[in-house]
């Protein structure tokens, strides 16, 4: 990988205190040339599944050698181990909680290591608080990877299992696929985790959640305000939106909840 | 225009997802050297008035030759059109639905353009996702003028009407200006159109809004705790706010309340 | 100090608008190398001890020579003074209304100027507004001190007095100390105004607050679900969290709700 110096950060941090600026200034402290970009630190409090989510839908946008920092981390300060990933030209980095989970099942032939501290701290990383690892373990070994000087495997071992998903991938059947919500965007969108790859096979397909039966529209702005419909978004998944409304609280739905793509003429 | 490397993000995203995030990645992916600013992501949802009031408001305190684009678009993967504009020394990059309208009025010698999207795909833009153009379009067409190496001409035709802004601009009398809140801000200050300019010639001019008649202030911290007070905010336009507390919540005013200003002896 | 070219922003601005976007433009319009970051923006509005709390303990992960500026600032356009302060290798500019008190105790041979206007302006910079002196007089007094080629001495007059801090400092007893959450963190987690250094010569230390009597864990993820712990958090001072919860929402506790530290055996 050819690092492009480019860092992106997602967290479950919120905006409230000075958690994911104190990472960025840890990364300048050793990278003073790193450009840096928040994917986003509003990831529901500990559920890494949509940090996982998003960064594996997210990272391709970024120029290629950019490090992806994902960290979701309830396990914080107890035996849980650190992944280093490196897959599609991209570097990814985040606790072994099953956040890369889906990611690694995505690209057979990545890269795997678990972090070695010995190692990072031979890079005069001081040991580490036990509550943020954010700052005190992936932001230096982020800025290492980012600057370009070091290699992953001179800060880890090679890995060959890790944690799983917390959530179940859709399950596919003949003329049906079943998967969730995994994420609602500011819009009240809701957004599963149904690949376009995963519906191709089927003829007419039409989304059922909560009650309704809803075509593939191609974009929001051609129904009826106030109308729901269903579309492949920009990130390649199935989507429920409501046109100039709010389809999460229309629905009453959230995350987790079931949404299923199956042919037209299925009951 | 002689461009300053420097790109303002103005959108309705909010911060749950990755969306104004992979907007910089895009950015980023075609202009490394790109100092990308947040403008502000939480403008009402679909709502391109307080978009384009912000990004008016706003430009002059950026470099001259700053390129600004602002997605608020509820009309994406529509037949919408894309406006690009070249006024006083910065570029502005918005849909083609109102945003720009204001900053149009004002001026009038402004460079105007319809993006033309053959043009720019000749610069390796690969076709577009029909719902998300700010990062398949705006992005990289931003990346492109601000890395000074296209200019507006190259990626749009010359456009000579567009579509009117959505709220009304202030009517004034000859002892009476009659405006809007456009927009609240994170302390409940209720934020008008009514600039400074349109309210100089009247003698003693007091606001009335809710009731309330309040004579015009130089700065927050002169009244007692509790008190309204009006004034000429930092940005030009008249203001309501309520020293130590919340003018909005308190008064249970919000965005399209009207507020008037008038000479001080007018009933 | 060697300037570093970082600068942080630490407001009360909230993230509705382009106030602290705007203080960017400011900073790049005069120095255009400038790495920005926000700490936080979601300060308490015109509350000043948590700005000064944030800024005080998260400096220390910038490069040595970085510039800290804060605007919590309720008199603005008063007389308040402006504080330019140069300790432990770092700068700091804030309103003189208290935010900096906590952080001048500590470092008693800090430099400390008051800004005096005149000097500023000789730098171009224009008459200020009343009411964002953030955008007109902070941004570009830390764009002359981040860039290197201007001294606090030439922009300020040698200070001896300024206001103290809104917060009593802890209090400190034989077996005994009592403190204040100062504030609460995305998480619910309560953090303290007690430093790690004030309760060292403790015999095994407890915590109490709301009834509870907690001993100091090391980590979060080491009790059940739903427990309440008490550790010495990332920053160095004590605070309360609940296990996979949200401490502050089910103690019903906030900022300023008293935490005490006592000896195991103490009543």
């Amino acid at each position: 990988m050819h690092a492009s110096g480019v860092i992106t950060i997602t967290t479950d941090f919120g905006h409230k205190g000075p958690f994911a600026a104190v990472m960025r200034g840890a990364i300048l402290s050793r990278f003073r040339e790193a450009e840096i970009v928040d994917l986003t630190h509003d990831i529901p409090a500990q559920w890494p599944p949509e940090a996982g989510f998003w960064v594996d839908r997210a990272y391709r946008y970024f120029p290629a050698g950019t490090v992806h920092v994902a960290v979701v981390d309830p396990g914080v300060g107890t035996e849980r181990k650190i992944l280093l990933v490196e897959a599609d030209g991209h570097a990814f980095l985040a606790p072994d909680n099953g956040l890369l989970a889906n990611l690694l099942e995505r690209h057979a032939n990545a890269a795997v290591f678990h972090l070695d501290f010995d190692r990072l701290s031979a890079f005069d990383v001081p040991p580490p608080s036990k509550t943020f690892h954010g700052r005190d373990i992936f932001a230096p070994a982020a800025a290492l990877l980012a600057s370009g000087t070091v290699g992953m495997e001179a800060l880890g071992t090679p890995a060959t299992d890790w944690i799983p998903g917390w959530l179940d991938e859709p399950t596919t059947g003949r003329d049906r696929v079943a998967g969730a919500v995994i994420t609602v965007d500011s819009f009240g969108n809701l957004i599963s985790n149904i690949d376009r790859a995963l519906i191709e096979g089927l003829p007419d397909p039409v989304v059922r959640v909560a009650g309704l039966t809803l075509p593939l529209s191609e974009t929001y702005g051609r129904v009826e305000p106030g109308d729901y419909l269903a579309l492949i978004n920009s990130f390649g998944v199935v989507e429920v939106a409501r046109a100039e409304g709010n389809a999460a609280d229309s629905l009453g739905l959230d995350r987790g909840a079931p949404i299923v793509v199956t042919a037209e003429l299925t009951a």
